[in-house]
């Protein structure tokens, strides 16, 4: 079977900080495409599943391991997509909390740099759609599954959590509801542990129980924040 | 780049009849699987899309074309998931009407065939598991977009409607709620068609106002048909 068409994954790898939405891209080193940023990715090895190579590259090429890593979409419809040779690319969607924002330095984590949503330098090959896709996704999955979480610390304000999903969402929150819709899910809890902010009383840390939304969701209670 | 991986595509048809739901399937013409049960599709050209590449199988192999076609996932985690050599499978899933799931004589469709999902064949490679992904998201998609009525056709009975709910979703539907909910969607409209049936009065017939619920998803309302 004579077939010229090479297998590689791409990760888009959402980060959030200082309220903003941020994606993890790389500056390729070699090639007619050097010196560009576009996402962490590479061929596939023939002896590793799909799964494996996404995760090997991200290694390789930010030092970073991902908290939540999902099959996004498999870009292959537009044959010229890569301008060396034929390409599919299988796409995923990953989420890395703050702890992890950091890049090592002891890898190609020198040339990976994170740039906040709105502010993307010009991509390789057709890389601002696929980020474009994954956005979209990452904006229905907070509506549906407790993702949020996951690009949030351990602990957070009430505040960081209305915040993110402001910013994720691009729409403005009725804070009250949204306090109400959360607490009456029962996944959120407060910790023991208070912040003083710089004005008004200090402000009571909240986390997510994952075991809780674990249980729930096997006995069929769905997870759901709709704005609409 | 040296890199030893084929690139196929294969497509989960859904059919809906006497109320079952089917799935097309074609039996293997040559090579070590010859006789086997599969999914159409087959591998991709290098000058071809995933897109383009899925329609021209389903024409060659079943004669047939589908009124709703959409990625499902690309199947390569495993390595060995084509006993030849390795092979990734971009899985797309469509959806057809009554009035063409006849199969057309002209083609490769006697090697084409309809099965109930609950009385599938043994299958080649993973298609067993990639039906199990696709019905999962079929039933999932039935909860938050009009699919159902792409498996019906034009003009339905209620009765028709609410049978396919609770086949595919495999789970009892309250006749008067359903009624209500489908109702209160506004995209669901008599017409002035009746038929008369077995016993009792002539039923309505109804149809799915496909432009209206284009108009209203454009202004942001969501077609959404929960039984939790």
């Amino acid at each position: 079977m004579k077939q010229n068409i090479k297998v590689a994954v791409d990760a888009i790898v959402f980060g959030y900080s200082h309220n903003q939405l941020m994606v993890l891209l790389i500056r390729r080193k070699y090639g007619e495409l050097k010196g560009q940023w576009a996402l962490p990715g590479g061929f596939v090895k023939d002896d590793e599943g799909l799964d494996t190579a996404v995760v090997r590259e991200l290694q390789e090429e930010a030092g970073i391991s991902v908290n939540f890593l999902e099959q996004l979409y498999t870009f292959g419809d537009q044959v010229d997509r890569d301008p060396r040779f034929r390409v599919i690319s299988v796409a995923y969607f990953a989420l890395v909390n703050p702890s992890r924002l950091v890049l090592k330095a002891d890898t190609d984590a020198d040339d990976a740099q994170w740039f906040p949503i709105q502010g993307l330098p010009a991509l390789a090959f057709d890389h601002a759609d696929i980020i474009r896709m994954a956005v979209a996704r990452l904006q229905s999955k907070l509506q549906y599954q407790p993702v949020g979480f996951d690009l949030l610390p351990e602990q957070f304000l009430f505040s960081d959590l209305e915040q993110l999903y402001a910013t994720i969402l691009d729409q403005a929150i009725d804070r009250r509801n949204f306090r109400k819709k959360i607490l009456s899910l029962g996944v959120v809890e407060e910790t023991t542990q208070k912040v003083q902010q710089q004005s008004g009383r200090p402000a009571m840390l909240f986390r997510f129980n994952k075991r809780k939304y674990q249980k729930l969701q096997k006995e069929g209670i769905s997870f759901e924040i709709k704005f609409a």
